[in-house]
């Protein structure tokens, strides 16, 4: 089974989404700094996210750059990850509105601990298909970010319920984490 | 005519469909558990559609991947899907926001019974132009689940006024039995 | 120059906009067949426009299908089409919520007027760089809906403010005579 | 690493920004020439939104077609192009619905010099990875255009709180600059 198609609408629906997220960024009522600022806390969960959902298709591009077949479990895999960063915009607003109130934080960290699972599935069927040997079995590598990700999620969903700006600083975080470049760790992993 | 196109189009519009489908899930007013309890109801049908328009881009995307050659009536029949397609977010916005009451519960069934039909027209379509020896023949089988949907959905429109939980059991019923795979049912029918 | 994104362009353009309209059809508040009613004139202008469209994309897939190459004028030709084209939600909302009113009967026909226009320059541009003799000039042919469908919005714009049913009798019209295929008329006009 | 699907996402994502600002452009309650008016400020800034987006997928689809090969930095540096592309639609009807106040005016020149800075990264990164003899580095010339924008832009945001129109007729300027072929400029260049 070719997986152009499973790209394409990958791309359609993440594209969608980055894209959507925008229409959250309701325009406020005056035209003055007053309106300005009260638009701040959702344009930083705009950017938060916007990052978050830029290193998802990054991830997913390279993922399946690296394969070379797919069935139709991939296929549903993919749209279950589809499914939950569909949430986001969701989320987003939901977090962005309330000023980074406990329980949207919280929510926020579910969704995000969600897909995390999900890409994981995802990939693992993929590699469980191309084998242990596979060019993307080794372009994967040991998968620090991937495992410790979920982990740190996991965290900053209770404790948004002590102090929210943990939670939101763990986001950043993650979202920090998977943006820096890691090709020495990768080479002492394969060298190692 | 090459079909590149048309696939690529259609992609488009169910991507857009499955992720527009997201803003129907109102940001409610409150950040506390009882303002997302409120939106419950909407997510339990956005999660029902979300699977639909799921399974219908995965059957597009078998059907055509089997499919040679496309004419003009094709271009025409794959549109009137999606126009059938392309309402699954407003039933599914009026199913949420009114608790699934009968007469949105009902319209949801007659949205999707017209799908239902138009996608056994679009496939009749491409069958006939391909051949009774076709692999796209062969691979259809006797499509025991695209005759079962539409008679499922035709009962639950009018039990949608007598106790519309009967129809939103018929509606989960229905996406399970396309979620489920069926190959042993297919060598079945290929080895019977 | 490639003429594969202009395409993709195209393709997500028309996409998105036969797909947000459903966004002006409006959710009604009641569950009832009262408010199912309220909602049948705006649902009405969306299967005209959806079937405008429709007709939109399928005569730039045929044309483009038909091009082997492309300049900086027709892919600028190409955005002044769709910039008509993305007007289309606007004044469809705008007439359903009106019931077709004089005034928005009319602004529908002065919009579908200039993308009647749009299309044509495009055309003619395409045309122009193929030569008289290209297969594209003759798959053209005399292109009479192509000149007939301008002049009948031309009819239609003031007689909105006479009866906008004689106006919204047009628009039907015209969708209609570009749906019925005419085959025969073109081997006709190849053969007379 | 393929460039296909940066170019298929940065073409969704485009396509999408260029069709939800239609969005803001809210259907008016009335049906009379009134209500079409109170449209106008807002139309206007979409017209030449519309323009400064295809003007930008233009240029984007330009420098793509002779780029060779792309690296995870170019596609980092494509994605923060988009972020700032993802702000047009929010400032666009900021600007309209207040019709061309001074800080919405400002702040749409913020987002114009952002988006023009990102853009130049971008092509910058391409270019490098390209050498000064390639075929990419010949095509941009001396990039007078866009070298003048910034600047334009730059002067605009505090024209904003002096003159507003000064600052919308900038815009409207660098619209033209762009729009207007320079053929003869850039042969003149090049001879130069």
């Amino acid at each position: 089974m070719s997986k152009g198609r499973m790209e394409a609408f990958s791309d359609g629906v993440i594209a969608i989404l980055i894209t959507i997220m925008v229409l959250e960024l309701k325009i406020p009522h005056g035209a003055d700094w007053e309106a300005l600022r009260s638009v701040l806390p959702v344009f930083l969960t705009y950017v938060l996210s916007f990052i978050y959902l830029g290193i998802y298709w990054n991830n997913h591009h390279h993922m399946l750059y690296a394969t070379e077949r797919i069935d139709g479990r991939v296929l549903w895999a993919n749209m279950h990850l589809l499914f939950w960063l569909s949430l986001i915009p969701f989320v987003t607003g939901w977090m962005g509105e309330n000023h980074f109130a406990p329980l949207p934080t919280a929510v926020y960290g579910v969704v995000m601990l969600l897909a995390a699972i999900a890409y994981y599935i995802l990939q693992s069927l993929i590699v469980a298909q191309h084998g242990a040997n596979s060019k993307l079995r080794a372009a994967i590598g040991k998968d620090i970010k991937g495992k410790i990700s979920p982990l740190l999620y996991l965290a900053a969903i209770p404790l948004a319920f002590v102090n929210q700006w943990i939670s939101d600083a763990i986001y950043v975080l993650v979202a920090l984490i998977w943006l820096i470049p890691d090709r020495r760790i990768e080479v002492k992993v394969k060298n190692g």
